[in-house]
């Protein structure tokens, strides 16, 4: 099973990484973007096991390991 | 127009950081994670354009900003 998990600061968090980025695209002439905000993606091959204990262990391992739960929230899918 | 972008290392290419996170999850138990690639992922919000332009642009801002086409690839994704 594989699973991808987006882990990305809150949107009260600021994220001057994302900032840097944004200018570094208007400095470039692409003034269309709005907003940027840079997060992390983890992509998880897992021993073969139900969608109901990958439901399980996914939000323990992200909220221990992959996030910070102060400042950052995440997502994830089911990939495979 | 919301877009997400998608940065991982190409499969050829070593991953530390995401062998330090597996090691780590052993180290706690989660003995059924079989590997770990972590990357980086940008949502970036631009002005309305069409999702041709989108294409167009996309792939230039990722290939000159967010990824390093030496050693990364990237994915995207238009979600709105």
């Amino acid at each position: 099973m594989k699973v991808r998990v987006l882990v990305s600061f809150k949107d009260s968090v600021l994220d001057p990484q994302g900032q840097a980025v944004k200018n570094a695209l208007h400095t470039l002439g692409y003034g269309g973007v709005i907003d940027i905000r840079q997060g992390k993606v983890f992509e998880i091959e897992l021993e073969d096991i139900s969608v109901e204990e990958a439901n399980r262990i996914i939000p323990e391992i992200s909220d221990k390991v992959l996030a910070n739960p102060i400042i950052e929230k995440f997502e994830y899918q089911i990939i495979e």
